[in-house]
């Protein structure tokens, strides 16, 4: 006699999974590219996107700011005048540590998914719990700052292994810290061989212009056939 | 008819309460004062602890290492000379991302509390989760870089107003970052008003000597009638 068995899973990751895989579809309807973008706490992420998407008009960018409370990173990009949606996850406890697709799954009908190409997803500051949820993305990003030392890869591996960019900023620092950019490279690559780095400064603007190309890229890098 | 009613709670943070509540009277029996050291990724706990403990004989002290993986910061603390127990918390899905009362408690029967006066426990790098969670402790501490930017006590206020003590480190750095300190000040009393603060730079040992003599009172003031 032939079976099928149908395991029956109630993981909280695998509700996630579920949630991530119909914001996914819904994304691909309208036609939108997502990269989740992560960090520590003061990496620069809300800097670096005021800095990237400044000027740029194609694709057309929309910014999904995860915060634990309040709307500073919002406020601050407000001068932009792209879309802006805030989503705040402060309604649990003491707040969640990270994004999960069901909280994205939320901010969609406050998306206006029409009128964008390329989403920006700024995850909650934190290098453990946001790199475990999917949210439905194209692409996951982070930026390491040269202040959090060279060690972060071997420390906090699961973010840095999920990510296919990631981005060390404050480069401006470097002769004024104790960080080994050999040495970061070096634990990167042992924790995540060949991902793609680039290095900038969100405060002098050194390496910006790459970090635009990539953003814009975004897009049409997510549409070619894998 | 009169009827005492209980209520039942299965929450996880009570359960948590529970647990810290019987590390407490652990620590107490030992006479051991304990800290919950925090801080974001990065901000120093770790250099700041090697400064601060060098030479320091009186009260004899022991190190907790709460890391997501790895041991490279109680390997750091080796030439110390101190109890240093290494606590992982990658046993779960991809790692918790702060300690609880219950993993501090499976870390008891490691620690050599009759040996010392003062249990310095180092959370796991994230300034939201570890603020909600209780492990025991006398006082809660954090440290704040100033690369990580002013704005942090008000998006993360409760790590800040969880705190007895917020020691804002790297100084050194204060040239080269846009960082107002009165203005940090000024959302730290927002969200802790009149919370003790001290500066410091782990790098060129500023403000050393008052975290030494800060670190060393615990015993006494944890000691002393509230």
């Amino acid at each position: 006699m032939h079976r099928t068995k149908v395991r029956v899973s109630e993981d909280a990751l695998d509700a996630n999974e579920t949630i991530a895989r119909a914001n996914r579809e819904d994304f691909d309807r309208a036609g939108v590219a997502v990269v989740n973008l992560m960090s520590a706490p003061g990496a620069g992420k809300t800097t670096l996107l005021e800095r990237g998407l400044e000027g740029l008009r194609s694709p057309r960018v929309g910014v999904l700011e995860g915060d634990v409370q309040g709307s500073l990173d919002a406020d601050r990009l407000a001068g932009l005048h792209i879309p802006v949606t805030q989503l705040n996850t402060d309604s649990g406890f003491g707040g969640e540590c990270h994004l999960d697709a069901n909280m994205v799954r939320s901010a969609l009908p406050a998306l206006p998914l029409d009128e964008i190409d390329l989403l920006i997803v700024e995850n909650v500051g934190n290098l453990v719990c946001p790199a475990e949820f999917r949210i439905g993305e194209d692409v996951k990003a982070m930026i390491a700052s040269v202040a959090e030392g060279e060690d972060k890869p071997l420390k906090y591996p699961l973010m840095f292994r999920s990510c296919e960019m990631v981005v060390v900023n404050k480069i401006d620092l470097l002769p004024h810290v104790d960080f080994d950019m050999d040495r970061f490279l070096a634990n990167l690559d042992a924790v995540n061989p060949g991902v793609a780095s680039m290095r900038v400064s969100a405060r002098t603007g050194e390496g910006i212009d790459g970090w635009r190309a990539w953003l814009a890229g975004i897009p049409e890098r997510a549409a070619a056939p894998a």
